[in-house]
């Protein structure tokens, strides 16, 4: 695996990657990597005749009051994990490279990053996206490969990749998940085990959402209140939202006929989790 | 020159030239050329193999009561002038290409966009750097060239290209004025003979700040007060704002031994002009 450092060296290997007819597929990660992360560059490696991957923890998407400072990190632990898949070229910047004195530009997706995480997390996605346009325009992937775990990111790009004319595809991954419903992350790393047992919660709350969807229930307001209440009945975890809302647009009211996501963020001890289901898949 | 309308298209075109080895020049315009165009055009000649052009006359960069609708257009003109360099490609996109319904992305440059036509013309900026994002991924060429004219527009692009790791050069042109001295411009054609008289008065008002400081006057209010006073005494033109400013940031108090820059924008009967001068140079 290449470790490449500077954009301008990335840019030259994926150039002339592209240029001798090969394919390159792209998982952005911000390292601490889990089943999650193997599955989407195991998917990029079917896909492309070249995996990259990147390794940045983002300071811009991270409120001030978030977990910038202490979000977990490994680099010879990811790198070994990235050879086993194999990765090809992994792009691992320095903070100054990817954010020198005097930058000023942001890409912000307007109307899908209003709702859910968005509320809550003021300009983490205006940082999500514009470090991703940064990582496409250094890293040139023919397919970017997203998981579904962080829905709205997932949404919130695809929605940038159109409208910014990016001449790539974004192939999007069904959550991978602990053996007993636990979406994978990297912030479980935070949870103790009492913590990671009350944790279940959140998936146990998208599948009462979900039976309840399959009883044949499509009122959106029934569909959250179910999985409101197994988060209440679960003392140690605080609601941050339930919301039932339109797949693509993740807005109400939802068209006829088109899949309902039931998203979820929640506070377990001081570790803020997410989770999301499509209803009926 | 072939004339391509469909972004998938343009990518497919300039990939295919990219792996042949060929280099890329880019003069992106909103049509309605004259000879400060074709001066870009001659000069992306020199340094590519491949000329490429737009024309795409952006909406998103008008503010409502702007001359969006009465913007000149003359898109065969356009092609015969652009055959005589000659330009190898245009792009030549339909608005609903470039816009479709659900565009919600936007790309913005901060700082530099705050002041001059920024602080006049709200959203501006943010349409042109939108609109130019989206041209350099459609287009992928190695070189950009953008004129002086558009002093602030040039800063904003040359920032954003480093901020988002866009793989090209910008470079910039001087601007190029008709013999008596106007810079030349698009929006010219608005102008009454009397008007384009009196349309003078931009370039005099920059000469006189210029040779003020060539006399050795460094303090910009006096600088600015040279320009003001050619403009105040020009009836028929109202002065929007004269500012003299740090050329590279755009801001005062500027570093001592750094160029200045004068920029004009002026009310010539209801024609909007804007112009700009170098000082000492």
């Amino acid at each position: 695996m290449e470790i490449i450092t500077k954009p301008k060296e990335m840019q030259a290997w994926s150039e002339a990657a592209r240029c001798r007819g090969e394919t390159i597929a792209f998982v952005p990660t911000m390292g601490f990597l889990h089943e999650g992360h193997l599955t989407l560059m195991r998917e990029g490696r079917k896909r492309a005749s070249l995996l990259t991957s990147s390794l940045f923890v983002n300071p811009t998407q991270f409120g001030p009051n978030e977990d910038f400072a202490r979000y977990p990190r490994n680099f010879d632990g990811d790198c070994a994990m990235m050879r086993t898949v194999p990765v090809d070229a992994l792009f691992a910047p320095a903070p100054e490279t990817m954010y020198p004195p005097g930058s000023q530009t942001w890409v912000e997706v307007t109307e899908l990053t209003q709702g859910l995480c968005g509320a809550h997390r003021p300009g983490h996605f205006r940082g999500v996206t514009t470090v991703v346009a940064k990582l496409f325009n250094i890293v040139k992937p023919h397919y970017a490969l997203f998981g579904e775990k962080d829905f709205q990111q997932l949404r919130a790009i695809q929605r940038m990749v159109v409208d910014l004319n990016f001449d790539l595809e974004i192939i999007p991954v069904q959550t991978v998940r602990e053996p007993d419903g636990l979406a994978m992350s990297s912030r479980n790393a935070y949870l103790s085990p009492d913590e990671r047992r009350k944790a279940l919660a959140l998936n146990c709350a998208l599948r009462a959402a979900d039976a309840l969807y399959r009883s044949g229930q499509r009122n959106v307001e029934e569909l959250e209140r179910a999985a409101r209440q197994v988060l209440e009945s679960t003392p140690g975890v605080a609601i941050q939202y339930v919301s039932a809302v339109d797949a693509e647009t993740l807005e109400r009211p939802l068209a006829p006929e088109r899949p309902i996501v039931v998203a979820i963020a929640a506070h377990v001890g001081a570790t803020r989790l997410i989770d999301n289901m499509i209803l009926g898949r």
